[in-house]
C-alpha cells in the first residue's frame, strides 16, 4: 500500500525569525521533498520517534512550504516499550493532566488486562464526545474537553491519552497523514501500549489506521505542532492545501483489531 | 418527629472584627438558642429561603459560639418553583460551573422527565464519587472533584447542582443538619425542582432525608458557609462539638422517594 | 442630565421556551417601554438592587425586543453598605473565583484606607489588560483573562471585583448603558463599597461614570445577562442594536472623583 | 569545591512493582554510589541532559534507597543552547501552562536583552511569592501558584520558568542538591538561555548557585521527581534524610552573577 501526500501551508511572516515545520513523514519516505517558496535553506532538527523538524530562518514576507512524499506502508512488527518510554507516557504533560483525573482509575481500572482498557477508554470517548469541527481553544486541555463533550481530533486524542495514563498504560500523541480522513485535514491519534508494546488507536474513528503515516510523536499537541514560531517570529497563516490518498485502495478498518503504527 | 440540636464551635479570633455565623435552623424552631460565650449582641441578617445569619463584632479572644435547638418535623408540601428561583439556580456559580460541563446534556438531557434525570444524576454521582473525609481542598468546585472521583459532602452537593443546572432543571445547596449521619458533621444536601416544585435529595446517602434540617439555602457553599469572616477579621478554629438526634426514632430512607424538605 | 436609551435586540427562537431580557434601567425611568415585535405578555421578575427581568414565553420564531427610555440623571448619595451586602459581596462567584487569588493581598492589602486600595486595583487592571474586542470567550473568569492580558468590559469588571472582594472589599458587578462608548455597546463596570458606601469604577476607563445607568446588580456577569434562556428553551442571535446618548452633553470624567452610581 | 551528598529515603512498596528514583548527580561524581536495603539490581534509564534514573522492580516490602556521592564543583563554561533545545524549551508543559500566560508578554516582554528580562522575572517572583514550607498542591500549576502568592521551591521555579517562556526565552526546571540550603531539602531550580547559553536562576535565593548540583534537568516537575513508581506498583514514603555540604565552605551569591550550572 502506498500514500500519497502533498501538503502546502501559506503564511506570512509579520516579524522575522525562525519558523519550525513539523510536517515530515516520521519514517522519511521513499521520494519525499520539502521545500519552500523562495530558496532559504532549512536546518533539519531530529527528535524522539523519528520526529522531524525543519526550521527556517525567514524575513518579513510571504511564503509557501510544500511537503510532496510517497511512502510505502508496509505491515510492521509492534515497537517494544521501553523502560524511558514506560517514565516519560505515563507523566501528566501540558494538554493531559493526568494527575487531576483520578476518576479514571475506578472507571477503568478494574478491567482485567491492558487491551480491555484501551479499548473501553476508546470506546469512552468515542461514545461521549461529539466531533464538532471548530470547537474549542488552543489552550484547551483534555479536562476541558472532555467536560464540553465534544471536540476535534486533538482532543480525542489527548483524551484518551490521559485515561489511559492515568491507569498505568503508557500512551502517546501522534500527528499523522489519514488517507480516508473527510474533509481531509490534519489529524491526530494515539498510541498505548499493550502488553509492552505500542498500538495505534483513533477515538474518531473517522480513518483506517492501517493506512496512518506517523509524522510527530510526542507527549500530547504540545510536540508536535505542524507549525510553530521560535524566539519571538510571528507570522499569520495564510491557508493550508492538503491532499492524502492511500494507492490501490482505502483499507477497511471495523476498529476491532490491534494495529501498529508504521514505523 | 422531633430534631435535637446541640452544635458547638470554638475559635480564637486573632484579628478583631466580625463572624457570621450561619448555624440557625432556617424554619426556625419551637425552642432554640444561639450564645457566645460572652455577652455580646449578634445582629442576625435573614437571606433567602430563611436562612439567618448571626453576625458578632468580636475583639481578639477565643471565643465559643453553641446553637441548641428543638425542631418539630412535620410533613411538607413541596415549595414551589418561582421564575426567580428558576433564573438564579440555572446560573453557573462559584463551584457549579456549569457552562464548561456541556457533556452533561448529552449525558442526561435524553431521559425522559425531571425526575428520571434527577435520579440519573444522583445515581450516576453516587456510583462514581467516593467518600473520603478530607479529601479535596476548600477551592476544589464540582469539576476539580467529578474528575478527582472522590469528595466530600459538599462536593457530591455541588456536583449533582451543576449538573442539574446545565440539563436545565433548577437546583440549589443546602447546608443541613442530618440525624443519623455517622460520623456526625455539619452536611450538605441538594435540591432540585421536578416538574415545579422543589424536592431534597443526597448522592452520598448517608443520613435519612425525612429528618434533615435545613440551615442555609444558595447556590452553592459561598452562599452557606456556617463560619464565615466579614472585612478583615481573622479567625483559628479550635474545635467543633455537634449533637443531632432525631426522636422518637431515625427514619428509613430507601433514596426512591420524592421527599421535600421541610421549611 | 438625561440619558436616552433606544436597545433593539433580534432573535430566532429555535426551540420554544421562556427567554429572560434584562434591558431595563433599574431605577426605572420617566419614560420607558420594552416592547417585542409580537405581542406576547412579560412577566416581570425583580430582583436585588433593582434589578428587573422581562420574561416572555415564545414559540420558535424570529423576534425582536426593543427597550426605549428617556431617564433623568441626578445627582445621588451613595447607597450605604448593609451587612447582608458585605456578607455577599465579598463572597467569590462564578468568574471572580477570589479563593484562588491571595496574591493580592500582598499587591494592595497594605496600602491605607479603602479608597487608596480600589484606586490601586482600577490602576492595576487599566495599566496590565488591553481591551481587546472579541476576546476571551464566555467561560473565561477573572483570573483566566488577568493571565490572558487582555479583555473586554466584562473581564476588566471581574477581574476588579475579585481583587477587591480578596483585600476585604465588598465589590459588585454592574451592566449598564454607557453614552459616550465607543463603539457603543452594552457595558459593564463595577461598584466597590468605600468607607460603607457603594461608588461605580470602570478600568476600562472608556465612557465617563457620571452618566452611566444601572441595568443590573450582581456578584458577576452570572446575574446580569442582558439575555438568558430560561428551561429547555434555544435561541439565535441574530442582532443588536444599541443608541445611547446623554443630554445636554456628555459630562467629564477624569477618573479622580468618588462617584455614585445613579440608583 | 567539593559537594559532598548523603539522601536516604525509605519507602514501603504496598503494591508491588517498578519504582524509579531519580537521586544521582547529572555530571556523574568523582565517587558515588546509590544503594537499595535489599539486593536487587537497578535499571539505569539516561535522559536527556545527563538525568539517570534507577529503576528497581520491588516487592511488597519495606526498603530505603540511599545515594552517597562527593562532587568536585569546577568552574564551567554555559551550555549552548542548541535549536531542538530552544524548541523544546519555550513550549507549555503540565506546570507550565505558558499558552494560558500572555500578560507576561507585556510586563517583560518590552525589557532590553534577555538578561534584563529573566532578572525581572526573578525579581517578580522574589518579590511576590512567600515561600511557605508545605504550601499548595501536587497538582498546582504556575497559575495557581502565582495567583495564590505563595509556594515552594516547585513553584517558584515553575513560575519563572514559565514566564521566561511566553517571552520567549527558553527555560528548564532542574532538580539540584543545595548546600546550605536551610532546613534541608530536596530543591529545585530554574536554567534560562541569556543569549544562546544556559545559566541558572533561583528565585528563592535560598541557596549560592555556585554550589548546586544537577540531578534531573526537563520541562518542569513532572520530569524530575525524585521518587515515581511506574506501571501499577504503589508506595508509602516512610521518610527520607538529606544531608548536603559544600567544602571547603560555602560560597556567597548576592544573586546579581551569570552563573552557569555545572554539569
Amino acid at each position: 500500500m502506498r500514500c500519497l501526500i502533498d501538503a502546502e501551508v501559506a503564511l506570512s511572516v509579520t516579524v522575522p525569525g525562525r519558523v519550525a515545520f513539523t510536517l515530515a513523514a516520521a519514517a522519511g519516505a521513499d521520494r519525499e521533498e520539502l521545500t519552500l517558496s523562495d530558496d532559504f535553506p532549512p536546518e533539519i532538527v531530529e527528535f524522539a520517534h523519528g520526529t522531524r523538524t525543519h526550521v527556517f530562518d525567514l524575513p518579513a514576507r510571504d511564503f509557501s512550504v510544500r511537503y510532496q512524499a510517497e511512502c510505502e506502508i508496509k505491515p510492521v512488527k509492534p515497537q517494544a516499550l521501553t523502560t524511558a518510554d514506560l517514565a516519560i507516557y505515563t507523566r501528566p504533560s501540558r494538554y493531559c493532566p493526568t494527575d487531576r483525573m483520578g476518576f479514571a482509575m475506578a472507571e477503568f481500572g478494574g478491567l482485567s488486562g491492558d487491551r480491555a482498557k484501551v479499548d473501553a477508554i476508546v470506546g469512552y470517548v468515542h461514545d461521549r464526545m461529539s466531533y464538532v469541527v471548530g470547537s474549542g481553544s488552543p489552550v484547551d486541555d483534555a479536562v476541558d474537553r472532555l467536560l464540553a463533550g465534544e471536540g476535534v481530533c486533538r482532543d480525542f486524542a489527548h483524551i484518551c491519552v490521559a485515561l489511559c495514563r492515568v491507569i498505568d498504560i503508557p500512551a502517546r500523541y501522534v500527528s499523522v497523514y489519514a488517507p480516508g480522513l473527510s474533509p481531509m485535514d490534519f489529524h491526530a491519534v494515539f498510541e498505548a501500549a499493550i502488553d509492552g508494546h505500542w498500538y495505534v488507536f483513533d477515538a474518531t474513528r473517522l480513518a483506517p489506521r492501517q493506512s496512518l503515516v506517523r509524522v510527530a510523536t510526542g507527549r500530547d499537541a504540545a510536540d508536535t505542532a505542524f507549525i510553530a514560531t521560535l524566539g519571538g517570529c510571528e507570522i499569520d497563516f495564510r491557508g493550508t492545501g492538503l491532499f492524502v490518498t492511500a494507492e490501490p485502495e482505502l483499507p477497511e478498518d471495523d476498529g476491532s483489531e490491534l494495529i501498529p503504527l508504521a514505523w
